[in-house]
C-alpha cells in the first residue's frame, strides 16, 4: 500500500509550516546569498559567532567557475543550501511557488555546475585545497555535505522531477561509491560525521539501486572496527597540522576521544549512546533504514538497543539529547540530564525525529510515534521564535540570566534566540523537519495504515481509501477520522493510543464505542471498509505530573507538567523571577484555558496555585531551621515549553518543585 | 588584658593538632626538600598535576647561592616553605621539639642568605628573572612571598624569640615602604594577589612601627582607583609575554577582569565579593586589620559590608566560598551554591578564619565567632584526610564519581584527597591554622574576656585570672569552664552561645541557674572573681534540618543535617549509591550514636529512616506519572561532613531531599 497524496490541513502545523514558508525559507535564502538587507544580530549569539556573512551560496559560484574568491566559512557550509533547498522542496509540496521553484532551480544549476565530473563536490576542498580530497574525512565535512545534497536533490526530484536534481545526487552517489568499499582499490574508510549513511539510504529507496545502500552499510559495518588503519592516519594527518579544520580547532572537544565519533567499537557492540549526539542519532537512523533494506538483523538489533538507551537513560521531557556542552555537544552518562547546563540541540531533537522515523518505518510499535511525537511538540520547535526568525541551538530545561551571564558553565545557556548563527546547522534542519512532517503522520503496510501522529490532513491512499483526520491537537484530544472507501477496502486503520493517554481513551467507530485491546501501543481497526466511517478518538487531555526516574538526579523531588503531548514550562514573564522558590502542592488543581493573545500561535495556558517561599530578609540568615521560612500562596501559569523565550528575556523552569 | 599563656586540652583539636605535628609537618618537610622517600601519587591529582618535585627549599638555596641551579615550580613556591615554617612555630608552642626547631633555624638561616641586601627575597625573580623585580606585581606573587614570609617570621619569632627570624621580615617591610607608597619616587602599586597587607599589619602589630600599617593601608587605599595606570601597564607587559607568568598561563582565567583581581573599584565602593575567592578574602583580612590599627571607620565599614555578602549570599553551609572553578576559583553571584561543582578551596575557608578573628578582634559580635566554628568544623579540615597525608583542594558538597570522570564541568570535584598538588597551597594552610587554633579560643578586651570557641583549654590571663575550659566539643555540648582568680579581679567573661543553640540552652554558676538576655550573642558574666567558680554551659546539640535561603536554587526541596557546629553528610560508603534518590520525612527520628570505629578519629554519627525511591527497572520509562513510583524505606546514616572521603571512594551528598 502507499499514500497517493497527503494534504495536511493541521491548524497547529499550518501555522508554523506557514512561517517556514512565507518567513523562515525566505529569510535563510537572504542570509546565504549574503543580502545586505539582512541585518544578523550579534546580540545572544555568544559562543556561536553570529556570522558577518554567510558566503554558502558564493562558495557554490566559485566552485562552478561563475565567481572568483577564496572559500568562506565552515568547511560544512555547502550543506547550508542544501538543507535550505531541502526544505523548499518540502514546501513546495504544500504550498506550490513557481518563482521559488525558479530561484532553487538556479541554485541546482549553479551546484551541477560546481560538481566534478566524478559527482565529487565540496566547495571547500576544490577551492582551496584539492589535493587533500577524501584525505581525512575522519574530519573533513566533505561527505557529510554530500549527504546533505544528496537529500535534497531526492526531495527537490520527488516534488518538481527536475532531474538534475537526481541526477547530482546519483553522480556523488556513484563517486561515493567508487571511491570507498572493501575492495583493495577502494578507501576503507567512513566519515567522523555520519551522514552520508542515511543520504545513500534515501537515495538507494528513490533509484532502487541497491549499490548505494551496499556501500552505506559497508561505512556503517566498517565504523569502530580494529584494526583502525584509515581512521587513525587521517586523524594523525589533521593532527600533524598537515590539514587544518576550523570546525575541528573550534570545537570544545580538542582532542576527542574515539567514542566522540562513534569510533571506539564496532556498531553492532555499542550499548550506549556516545560522543556527537547529532553524529550518534544520524548514525542510528542510517542504521535503521539501512537495517530495513537489507533485513539485517543484527543491525536492526543494535538500532533498537540504542533507541532504548537514548530514549530510556540520556533524553530530556522535552526530547532533547545530548546533555553535555563541554564535552563537545555530547552525551555524557545514564541519567545525567541536568536542566541548567544542559545542551539538546536543536539539530540532535530533529535527528531524534529522524530517527525515530526510520525505526518507525521498520517496526510496528507505537513507542517511536510516542517519542516523534515528544520531539515535534517540545524540543524541535522550540529552536525556532514564534517569528521564525530566532533560533536556539541549545534547549535548555532551566534559565537563569544571571547565571548565562555570569557563569562560564551556563554560557552556552541563551536567554535569547538569536538570529543567526556561524554554525547555522540548526535553523534549516528544523525547516526541513517541519516542511516535512506531513511524511511523519501514517506508516502504510501491506496490510495497515498506522496513524501515528494527530496531524490534521486529508489523504488518499492508493488502495482507494481516503482518511480526513480533523481536530485541535495538541490542543484537543478530540481527533475525527472520516475514512472513505469508494468500493469495498479489506485493511487494517491503526490508531497510536500516546503512552500519556493509555489509561484513559475512548474510540468510537460510527458513533458506537469500540473496545478493543492495544496492540504495541496500536488501536486496530480491521474491516471491509465502504462509504464513510466516522472514527471519533478521545484522548486524555487532563493535566500530567510527570516524574522522572529517580536516577535523574536534577528532576528528584520536582514534576514536571504535561498535557497531550506538550510540555510546560514556568517562565519569568508570568510568574516573577526565583521560580525556583515555588513548590507545588501533592494534588494541585490545574485550570486550563485556551490563550490566543500572548503569542503569535494561540496556545492553551495552564494556571494553578504553588507555595511561594519568601527570602527572609534582603541580608538575612542564608542557613536556618525551617520556623524562620515564611510561605504565600501564588498563582503560576505555565505556557508551553516551545513558546519561551518569545518575551521579554528572564528565568525559565521545567522541573518545578514539589511537596 | 592579654592573654599570657594557652594551653590546648580538647580531645578533638589535640587529635588534628598531633596530626598536623607527627604527619602533615615532617611529610611536608619531606616534600619541599624533594625527599626520595616520598611518592607523591599521581592518581586524582588531575587538573593540579601532581608534582614530580617540589623544589622549593632547593629555590631558596639556589637563591642563597648555596646550591647551583634553575628555579622550578610556581611562582610563588617560596610561600611552600614560609607557610611551613608557619605552622612549625605554631607546634614548637604546644609541642617543643628541639631538633624541629633546629631544622627550622637552618631554613631561616638559608632564606636569610637568600633575602637581598635591600630585604626583597622572591627566587623565581632572583634567579631567573633579577631585571623583571618589582614590573608585574600584578600577576606576580612577589609580594605575595614575601607577605607569606611575614607571617612566618612574625610567629617564629613569637615563639622561638629567634632574631633573625623577625629581622627578615622587617628588612622585607622595609623593602616594600622603600619601593610602594604614595611618593614620587616610589611605585603607585598594588599586588594582584592579596596577602601582603595582612602580613604587614601582623609585622606592625609585632614591631609597633606604624610604617607597616601605613603601606599596608595605601595599597588597600590605592587598589581598583582610576586612572589605574601602574597595574594596567604591568598587565600589559605580561601580556605582551614579555614576562611568562606560568601560574597565569595555567589559570582558567587566561584574560581575566578586574574584578578576578579585586580591582575593578575602590574597596570601599565594593559591594559584593567578587573574583578569586582566596584573593579577596586575603584582602578583606589585611582590611580590617587595618582598619583597626589605624581606627579607619570607612574601611572598618567596607569590610563590614563584605563581610555580610559573603556570610549571607555566597558562602556554602560548610563555610565554603568561592563556588565557580571556571571562573577562576571565584566567586560568582548572590546565591549561586551549586553543591556538585562547587570549588570552595580548603585555602579560601582557611582564608574565612583569618578574616572571622580579624573582624572579631575589631568588633564584638557572636556572629564572627559563629562564622568561624562553622569554618572550623566542616570546610577547613575537610581538606585533610584523617591520616594527615591526603588533601583535598576543592571542596564540593556533592559527589558522583561517575560525573567527576566524565563530565569536564566536575572534573576538578575530586572523590578522593590527593597526596600534594603541584600548587600546593592548602595543605600548609590548613596546617598553620590547625596549630594555631588556640589564638581562635579568645579574645580579650580591655574589660572583657570574650570566650569565642569550645575548644577545652587552659589559659592564664595577666589580670590574674585562669580559665580551664573543658567538654567534648564538638560531640557534646556540655562545656564547663572552672575560673580561678588568685586574687578578687574584676571582670567580664562573656561566653559565645552559638546562633545554632540560641534558642536552647542553659547556664549555671556554682551550680546555679544564670538568666541573662544574650548581647550581641554573647552571654556577658560581670562579677568580681575569687576563688574558683564553675559555669556549666549546655548547648543545643538536637539534630537540626537547617534549609536554605529559598534564592539558593541548588538546595530547594533539602535539608542539610547539622549538629551542634557539625555539618553532616552522607556516604555512599554507609548509604549505597542513588544518594539522591533518599527523601527524609517532615519529621524525621534522628538516633545519635558516638563511633570510634570508623575513622582515626572518634565521631558520631545520625541515624534515620527515609524513604528510597527505586528506579523501576533497567530499562523502563524514563518518564512517568508519580503511580508508577515505588518506595521503600531505607536507613540512612550520615557522617560529619569533614570525615568524609576516607573510606572507599564513592557517592557524597551533604543537601539531602525532603518531603
Amino acid at each position: 500500500m502507499k499514500i497517493e497524496n497527503i494534504k495536511v490541513t493541521d491548524p497547529f502545523w499550518t501555522k508554523y509550516r506557514t512561517i517556514v514558508k512565507d518567513k523562515l525559507i525566505p529569510y535563510q535564502w537572504s542570509v546565504i546569498n549574503d543580502d545586505k538587507a539582512i541585518t544578523i544580530e550579534k546580540e545572544n549569539a555568544g559562543a556561536y559567532d553570529a556570522v558577518k556573512k554567510s558566503h554558502a551560496v558564493e562558495n557554490l559560484k566559485i566552485a562552478a567557475g561563475l565567481a572568483k574568491g577564496h572559500f568562506y566559512g565552515f568547511w560544512f557550509q555547502d550543506s547550508d543550501v542544501y538543507k535550505w533547498l531541502e526544505a523548499v522542496a518540502y514546501t513546495l509540496r504544500y504550498a506550490p511557488d513557481k518563482r521559488l521553484e525558479g530561484i532553487a532551480n538556479n541554485v541546482i544549476d549553479i551546484i551541477s555546475q560546481a560538481q566534478e565530473p566524478d559527482g565529487y563536490l565540496d566547495t571547500y576542498i576544490q577551492i582551496e585545497a584539492p589535493e587533500h580530497k577524501f584525505t581525512h574525512v575522519s574530519l573533513s565535512h566533505e561527505l557529510y555535505v554530500m549527504g546533505h545534497y544528496i537529500e535534497a536533490g531526492v526531495a527537490y526530484y520527488q516534488t518538481t522531477h527536475y532531474r538534475k536534481a537526481l541526477d547530482i545526487a546519483k553522480k556523488m552517489g556513484d563517486c561515493i561509491d567508487a571511491n570507498f568499499g572493501p575492495e583493495d582499490k577502494k578507501m576503507h574508510g567512513y566519515p567522523g560525521h555520519p551522514e552520508i549513511e542515511l543520504a545513500l539510504a534515501k537515495l538507494a529507496d528513490e533509484t532502487g539501486d541497491v549499490k548505494y545502500t551496499r556501500v552505506a552499510k559497508y561505512m556503517i559495518d566498517q565504523r569502530g572496527t580494529r584494526p583502525n588503519n584509515f581512521f587513525e592516519e587521517q586523524l594523525k594527518n589533521v593532527q600533524a597540522k598537515k590539514i587544518e579544520d576550523p570546525y575541528y580547532s573550534d570545537a570544545s572537544q580538542s582532542d576527542p576521544e574515539p567514542s566522540y565519533f562513534q569510533n571506539d567499537v564496532p556498531v553492532r557492540e555499542m550499548t550506549s549512546v556516545e560522543g556527537h549526539a547529532v553524529r550518534m542519532v544520524y548514525l542510528l537512523t542510517g542504521m535503521a533504514h539501512v537495517a530495513r533494506q537489507t533485513g539485517d538483523e543484527s543491525l536492526f538489533a543494535a538500532s533498537q538497543r540504542l533507541w532504548k538507551d537514548v530514549t530510556r537513560r540520556q533524553m530530556y521531557i522535552t526530547g532533547g539529547v545530548g546533555s553535555s556542552a563541554p564535552k563537545g555537544e555530547a552525551f555524557t552518562f545514564d541519567y545525567d540530564l541536568p536542566n541548567d547546563t544542559a545542551y539538546a540541540e536543536t539539530c540532535a531533537s530533529c535527528a531524534m525525529s529522524f530517527f525515530a522515523k526510520q525505526m518507525r518505518d521498520t517496526y510496528q510499535d507505537a513507542d517511536y510515534g510516542d517519542v516523534l511525537e515528544r520531539e515535534l511538540y517540545n524540543g524541535t520547535i522550540s529552536g525556532m521564535s514564534l517569528d521564525g526568525k530566532h533560533f536556539f541551538y541549545v534547549n535548555p530545561l532551566e534559565v537563569d540570566p544571571k547565571a548565562s551571564k555570569e557563569d562560564p558553565m551556563k554560557s552556552h545557556v541563551k536567554v535569547q534566540r538569536a538570529a543567526w548563527f556561524g554554525c547555522a546547522c540548526c535553523p534549516p534542519n528544523l525547516a526541513r523537519l517541519v516542511a516535512s512532517v506531513d511524511q511523519y503522520i501514517y506508516t502504510v503496510t501491506e496490510d495497515a495504515i498506522y496513524a501515528d501522529q494527530f496531524i490534521g490532513n486529508e489523504t488518499t491512499f492508493d488502495n482507494g481509501l481516503t482518511i480526513e483526520q480533523t481536530g485541535n491537537f495538541p490542543w484537543s484530544g478530540n481527533v475525527q477520522f472520516a475514512i472513505t472507501a469508494k468500493k469495498t477496502v479489506k485493511t487494517t486503520v491503526a490508531i497510536r493510543i500516546p503512552a500519556w493517554s493509555r489509561d484513559h481513551y475512548a474510540v468510537t467507530v460510527n458513533g458506537q464505542p469500540l473496545a478493543v485491546e492495544l496492540d504495541q501501543g496500536y488501536l486496530r481497526i480491521k474491516r471491509n471498509w465502504s462509504g464513510t466511517t466516522q472514527i471519533a478518538v478521545t484522548l486524555d487531555m487532563s493535566v500530567q505530573m510527570v516524574h522522572a526516574d529517580p536516577r535523574v538526579k536534577d528532576d528528584v523531588g520536582k514534576t514536571a507538567i504535561q498535557r497531550g503531548p506538550v510540555v510546560y514550562t514556568l517562565e519569568q514573564a508570568d510568574n516573577g523571577c526565583q521560580l525556583q522558590a515555588n513548590t507545588l502542592p501533592v494534588t494541585p488543581a490545574f485550570t486550563v484555558t485556551p490563550d490566543d493573545q500572548t503569542f503569535a500561535v494561540p496556545i492553551v495556558k495552564i494556571t494553578t496555585t504553588a507555595l511561594h517561599t519568601d527570602a527572609a530578609t534582603p541580608i538575612g540568615n542564608l542557613y536556618g531551621t525551617p520556623a524562620t521560612t515564611l510561605t504565600h500562596k501564588k498563582q503560576l501559569t505555565f505556557i508551553p515549553y516551545f513558546a519561551w523565550a518569545n518575551r521579554t528575556p528572564g528565568e525559565m523552569m521545567v522541573w518545578v518543585h514539589q511537596m
